[in-house]
C-alpha cells in the first residue's frame, strides 16, 4: 500500500521532512508506504538540497491540493493566506491535513476544523507546538483522563535564548537580539517573538486540547520581553529567581469555570522545573489529577526536530488509514469534536505575586509610603529592598504576596500620583511565579 | 456504544484505576463509554475504598477473562503467574489488553505479542514503564520516524530516591532504604528495586520499542545500587558528578548493527539533563536523528500516576474501535509487527569511563604505578586524587578516559596482583557518562 502525499513549501522544514521521507531506513517501516507526489513551491529555479524525480516539483499549488491521487497534504508554507483557502480546498477534496502552522491554526483552526469534522478527514499539527517534542498527541490521548488544572510551558525558543543569555552574560536585550539574529535563532523581524504572540498561538493550542474547548486568540492576555531589563533578571537573581517567558492556561480554581490564558515573562523560583530550561530549548508542564505534573522537554525548532513532528502525524494518519480499512470514522482521540469555546476568566481577577522595581529620590520614609499604598489596596509585600543607586536615583525592589492584578494596578495608578516621593517612576512590573 | 472491561487485580493501582473510571466528569469525554463489568480479587471479604454494583467483584479470575462481554482485559494484579496464563486466555478469547505488568511482558513478552498478533488484538502496556509519563506510545508513535541513537531512563523511582537521599543527607544506603521502607518507597523485599531487576525490564521494553525488535531479557546487562557507597557519592560530587541508576539502551556506534544495552549506577556531570530529576521521579532521554533530544519527566509511580497511563491505553483502544467500525486489521503504530531479536553486544565491547576507588598502603609511588598498569592496558586517566584516609590506609580516586570494559578490567586484575602496592584492594568501581 502507498500513500501519496502533497508537500506545500520546502523551505527549511520542508526540507528537514522531505528527507526524513526520501531515507527511510532505520526507521519506522511505515514510512516506506510513503510517496512525495508533489511538492509546492514558490520558485521552480531555485536551487534545492533535495532533489526530487522530474515533474515533482511545481509552483501550481491549487493542483496538488485538487489531485486526487493524493492523500495527506502536508503544508509547510506558513503565513496565513493563501494557506486557509488551499487547506479548506484540500479538506473539501477529502484529504488528511499535517501542518506545522500555529498562526492558521490559533487564528482560524474553528473554521479549518469544522470543515474537517464535515469532511471526515484529520487535522494533526504536531509541529506546530514545540518543535520536535511530542505534546499535541500525548495531551489529547494519554493526559486526557486527567483532570488538567494547569499548562505552563517555555515554547518561543528565541526569546528564552534571549533571556538565558541576558541572564548568563548580563548583556542588554538588544545586544542579545542582534546576536541571535546573527545567530538565525531570531528573525529580522522578530515581534512575533519577542513581543509573546508566538507564544499566545501556541498556549492557544495547547489550551484547547487540554481543556476540552475552543480558544478565541484574542483571549490571551500576552505581553511578550521587550521591557525584561537586565536590572531586573539581575534582581531577579539576586531574590533567587529565573526570568522566563511562560505561557500558562490554567483552571480557576474559585470555580473551575473558566480558565486563566496568559503569556508573560515570569520571575521563576530556581528550583521549579521550568527554571533550568536554557537556551532554545522548550519544555511544557502538565499538571492534573491524578497525574501531579509531567514534563516535556527538547529542541523548540529547527529543521531536524520539527521535521520529526511532522512526519510522526503523517505515519499517525498512516497507521489509522491502514487498520481501518475505509471506514469514514474518524478516532475521536485524534479529531475532539468539542466545538464550545472555553470560557476565559478577566486578568484583572488573576492572583499572583509581583515584582515591582522603582525609582525614586531618597526621601527618607519611602519604603513606608510605598508598603502603606500597597497594604491600602489589599497587596501585602513580602520584600521590600533598596537595593541601589541609578542615576542619582535610589532604586527599590518590591516583592507581593499573592494578590488580584486589580488590587495591584490601583496601587501602582495611586503611586504614580505621590506628591511626597517626587520623581518616583515604575521601571519595571513583572509577575511571580 | 458502551465498551464493557474487566479488570484483573484491585491493588493501589486498581483502585486508583477504578476512581478514574468511575469520575469520569472533566476528563476525555471517552470515559463515560466505558463500564467496569466484572473486576477480579482474590479476597471478596477485604474491604475496599471504592464501591461497585452487586456481583461485579469475583474471585473466579477465568471468568472474567472467558466472558463473552467482555472488550478489554485490564491487568494490574502483578506476578507472572497466573497472569501469563490469564493473558493468554483473554487473548485467544479475542479480548484487547492493558497492563502495567513489566515483569511479564520482560519475560513472556514474546509469547504474549506473538498471541496477539494472530488473535488481532492490542496489548498496552505504558503504565508498565515510567509511571504516569507518557513514555511508551510517544516512543512508538511521534519518535519512531527517527533513528533512534540512545535511550537513557531513570526508571526506578525506589532507588533514584535512595540515591537522591544518600546524595542529600550524606547518609549510608542501608538507613536510607529502611526510611525509604517506612516512607512506603521501597517493599520490604527490596531486591528488584535495588538490584536493578526492575529498571532493567524496562530497559528491554523501551528498546524493543525504540530499535524495532525484540529483546530476551537476560541480555540485560544490570548492575544494582547496593554496592554503590556514601563515600563514592560524595567524592563524585567533589568531581561535579552525580551518581544514578542508569538504564541505557544504545547502539553500538561502530556497526549500528548490534545494541549495548545496560543497566548501572553512573557517574553523571551535573549538567547533564538526567542529573536533576531526584526522589521518586522518572525520566527518560531519547537521542536520535533528526530530532536531537527529547526528555519525559514525571512522576514514575504511585497509584494515580499509573493509573492515569492504563485509563489512557484504554481510551487508546476505544478511540481506535469507535472508529474502525469493525476492521479486523490493528493498527501497526500501536501494535508493532517485529519478531526478530535485537543483537546485543559483549559488555566487554563497551567503551565508556570508569570511576575506582582503591585503598592500599601509602607507599612512595603508588599512583604512578596504578597509572603504568592502566597505562600498558590501554586506559589513559583524566584524573588520580588521593583524596583522604580510611583506617589509616590511602584512598585514590581513579577517573579514567574512554576505554573497554575488556581492557580495564584487565588492568584491575593485574592492579589486584601487585605485591608492591601491599594491601591494595579496590573499594568500587563505577562507570563514568
Amino acid at each position: 500500500m502507498v500513500f501519496k502525499l502533497g508537500l506545500l513549501g520546502l523551505g527549511t522544514v520542508g526540507t528537514g521532512t522531505a528527507e526524513i521521507l526520501l531515507n527511510p531506513e532505520g526507521r519506522n517501516p511505515l514510512l516506506k508506504e510513503i510517496e512525495i507526489k508533489s511538492v509546492g513551491v514558490r520558485s521552480l529555479s531555485k536551487a534545492r538540497s533535495v532533489s526530487f524525480p522530474e515533474g515533482v516539483l511545481t509552483d501550481d499549488l491549487e493542483s496538488i491540493v485538487n489531485d486526487p491521487d493524493i492523500d495527506i497534504i502536508v503544508e509547510l508554507m506558513g503565513g496565513l493566506e493563501p494557506v486557509r483557502s488551499l487547506l479548506l480546498k484540500a479538506i473539501a477534496n477529502g484529504k488528511h491535513i499535517v501542518t506545522a502552522n500555529k498562526a492558521a491554526i490559533a487564528m482560524h483552526g474553528a473554521e479549518i476544523f469544522d470543515a474537517a469534522q464535515e469532511a471526515g478527514v484529520y487535522v494533526l499539527l504536531e509541529a506546530a507546538v514545540g518543535g520536535g517534542i511530542p505534546i499535541l498527541k500525548p495531551l489529547k490521548e494519554a493526559l486526557g483522563v486527567n483532570r488538567i488544572s494547569r499548562i505552563t510551558g517555555i515554547v518561543n525558543g528565541t526569546t528564552n535564548y534571549i533571556l538565558t543569555q541576558m541572564a548568563q552574560k548580563g548583556a542588554n536585550f538588544d545586544d542579545v537580539l542582534t546576536e541571535a539574529q546573527d545567530l538565525g535563532y531570531a528573525e529580522a523581524d522578530p515581534t512575533a517573538d519577542v513581543g509573546g504572540l508566538d507564544a499566545a498561538d501556541k498556549i492557544a493550542i495547547l489550551a484547547s486540547l487540554a481543556f476540552g474547548g475552543r480558544i478565541k486568540r484574542e483571549d490571551v492576555y500576552t505581553e511578550g520581553i521587550t521591557q525584561v531589563d537586565a536590572a531586573d533578571i539581575s534582581y531577579a537573581q539576586q531574590l533567587g529567581f529565573t526570568i522566563k517567558l511562560l505561557a500558562i492556561a490554567q483552571q480557576k480554581t474559585s470555580n473551575g469555570q473558566s480558565l486563566q490564558l496568559r503569556v508573560h515573562p515570569t520571575l521563576l523560583p530556581q528550583d521549579h522545573p521550568l527554571a533550568s530550561i536554557n537556551g532554545v530549548y522548550n519544555a511544557v508542564l502538565v499538571e492534573g489529577d491524578p497525574i501531579e505534573q509531567v514534563m516535556f522537554f527538547g529542541p523548540g525548532a529547527g529543521a531536524g526536530p520539527t521535521a520529526s513532528a511532522v512526519v510522526s502525524d503523517i505515519i499517525s494518519i498512516i497507521g489509522i488509514l491502514k487498520s481501518a480499512q475505509g471506514s469514514q470514522r474518524l478516532n475521536p482521540l485524534l479529531s475532539p469534536e468539542h466545538q464550545h469555546y472555553c470560557a476565559i476568566a478577566p486578568m484583572s481577577e488573576l492572583v499572583t505575586r509581583f515584582y515591582a522595581r522603582f525609582l525614586c529620590n531618597d526621601n527618607p520614609g519611602v519604603i513606608g509610603h510605598l508598603g502603606t499604598c500597597f497594604g491600602k489596596h489589599d497587596v501585602s509585600l513580602e520584600s521590600v529592598v533598596q537595593i541601589g543607586y541609578q542615576d542619582s536615583l535610589a532604586e527599590i525592589v518590591v516583592v507581593t504576596h499573592d494578590g488580584t492584578e486589580a488590587n495591584f494596578h490601583n496601587a501602582l495608578t495611586e503611586i504614580r500620583g505621590f506628591s511626597l516621593l517626587d520623581n518616583i517612576s515604575i521601571a519595571s512590573v513583572l509577575r511571580v511565579w
